[in-house]
């Protein structure tokens, strides 16, 4: 078994739902979270007043302000491993949009699960 | 080591605090996320305007609403490999309800852990 | 691939930032959890009619008042099996104040990573 942690925008949880739904992968849990990943925010987009503001700080503030985190979910799915592929694959299609930003999707091994209604264990309870 | 990580009902973790705390598991962290399991939501709890309102709308609109997500608290708890069927056992016994949503526990390996307060690692740390 | 988790106080999430973006370690999610650890919560730091209150309480009520959950954030860092040292000892060194609830840091295994904007996996999308 493996837990597939993806972290994505927050405008695609329910496009990313949808298409796991249809997959055949309808459980998953979802939260938010703060990110950040090894690019800087590109302040081209932002005005020219807000740059120059950015200008006046200190080295600090500014490096602080350059990797600022940002909003985002990250959603958690329990899938056999025969499964992995078909729902990391599903869930690049549903999100990538070439920009900065898209996401990362990590794969870790599951030990054991429980379901807590009926007590059973192991493949059967996912 | 082994993480746990029990996805549980909102109104289920004092209770289970509680029950953690007797069976000597005081340390734990807890969250709150958005899930959804296997099954459809049952709309025969909900009242027959509601689910008139629901026919009306479009089937991507329906699945939508048949397969919403439910706010649930995850808790995790780090445990030595010896103590997890008494952890995992603890939970299922507190939440366990019989009814759909009750929840799931899952068990991945930590490969090494830190205290933060002495710089301890390992079984030390847990 | 190692995924390392530490769970820090609510006030060091800036300085652990900075610490991480200048060993290089600028990519990261960082969330609000609820956590507890061994220690009953200290009370002697709290006044004499609050813990006069608390003794007017049965056991139960005491019990779930000294194991109390404290807010604090859960950052999540993904990093080659090479770099696990540096980046726990980096937390460690910024967060260490010797005190109780100075926090804790995970590590687990990482069995693959994909970007969502490339589609690339493994080391290449960390």
């Amino acid at each position: 078994m493996k837990e597939i942690t993806a972290i994505i925008r927050m405008n695609m949880v329910t496009k990313t739902k949808e298409a796991l739904l249809k997959s055949g992968f309808p459980a998953f849990t979802c939260r938010k979270v703060m990110g950040r990943g090894k690019r800087k925010v590109d302040f081209s987009f932002f005005t020219t007043e807000f740059q120059e503001k950015l200008q006046d700080k200190n080295i600090a503030e500014q490096v602080t302000e350059m990797h600022r985190l940002v909003a985002k979910r990250m959603i958690t799915i329990l899938v056999d491993d025969a499964d992995v592929q078909n729902v990391v694959n599903t869930i690049v299609e549903v999100n990538r949009t070439g920009n900065p930003g898209d996401g990362k999707i990590f794969v870790t091994n599951v030990v054991d699960v429980a379901r807590v209604r009926t007590g059973e264990t192991g493949t059967a309870a996912i």
